[in-house]
């Protein structure tokens, strides 16, 4: 790769490109500041993730839920509290005739924020090419295949090494 | 909500449009075919991101994603061997003068392609505002900030209620 220092590495075009004091990698521990390890600690695990694909898919009552994501009722309400508490997921009554009010879990805002993590996810799963053919996600309106892009707030799409890694700004701090 | 139906929520217009024969969600069973699982069985740890968030940043040798991560020498080492077999890392060999030849992990294509889930959980992480201030990732060219956005390949932003969840085509058969 014609680069052996330790930050050498920063100018590969295969990687992202650290900007700023960030560039200095090792002056940075990644515990209690690091925003990707934040949502792990909350969806990190495959029980979180599979109770929320099936909220995305409608799913609401405790038992649609252990059903379809084979789960046993003790982990689901464990991982669904937790889900509640970290405000994903928020509990909604309701009453069949004839039977006490029950709770079902509908995602919050915050909840369906994920769902560029959920359609990455799905999609990176499918091009595994392993075991039986899954489900795709499409666009209803036109019928294509829906995928999750990256780009930046002014419309480019952006490639791994057009993507810069810095120390974020404070809330208020201008942009540059 | 103004449903009460098993299937009611798929009409529900704050999830996903749930389409043809997957509408009856619980006549299948994630086991085996779900693509977020396959590929939750992969990345679906808390060691294997922030390993690969550091192949992303350009760490490529031992000490250094053991440094960079915290993880222990022996939890990196199992989960870095499970990565290269898995074919997210590929190993190259290295040498320094006066020393034997080490090997370093590198991204492969099939690592890099995991690039929008991985803008997709730091910016979500980002947006959870608890904690320091983190990373935040720029677009190089313009200094915006990167995001990862649904759309579908005809290019349309593609909202959640207009996802459409199937089963999947098997390879080779007509879109239609």
């Amino acid at each position: 790769m014609g680069t052996d220092g330790e930050t050498g590495a920063t100018a590969d075009r295969a990687v992202m490109t650290l900007v700023g004091r960030f560039a200095d990698r090792d002056a940075w521990t990644a515990a209690g500041w690091c925003t990707l390890e934040r949502a792990l600690e909350i969806v990190g695990t495959r029980s979180a993730m599979i109770l929320l694909r099936e909220a995305f898919y409608g799913g609401r009552r405790f038992d649609q839920l252990v059903r379809r994501t084979g789960l046993s009722d003790a982990v689901a309400a464990t991982r669904l509290k937790q889900l509640v508490d970290d405000g994903l997921l928020e509990q909604q009554p309701y009453r069949e005739p004839g039977t006490r009010t029950r709770y079902e879990y509908v995602l919050t805002d915050r909840g369906r924020s994920l769902f560029p993590v959920l359609v990455a996810l799905v999609n990176w799963g499918a091009g595994l090419d392993t075991g039986p053919r899954g489900i795709e996600l499409v666009h209803t309106e036109c019928g294509e295949p829906v995928e999750a892009v990256v780009r930046c707030r002014a419309g480019h799409e952006v490639t791994l090494p057009e993507t810069g890694a810095r120390l974020a700004r404070r809330a208020g701090t201008p942009r540059r």
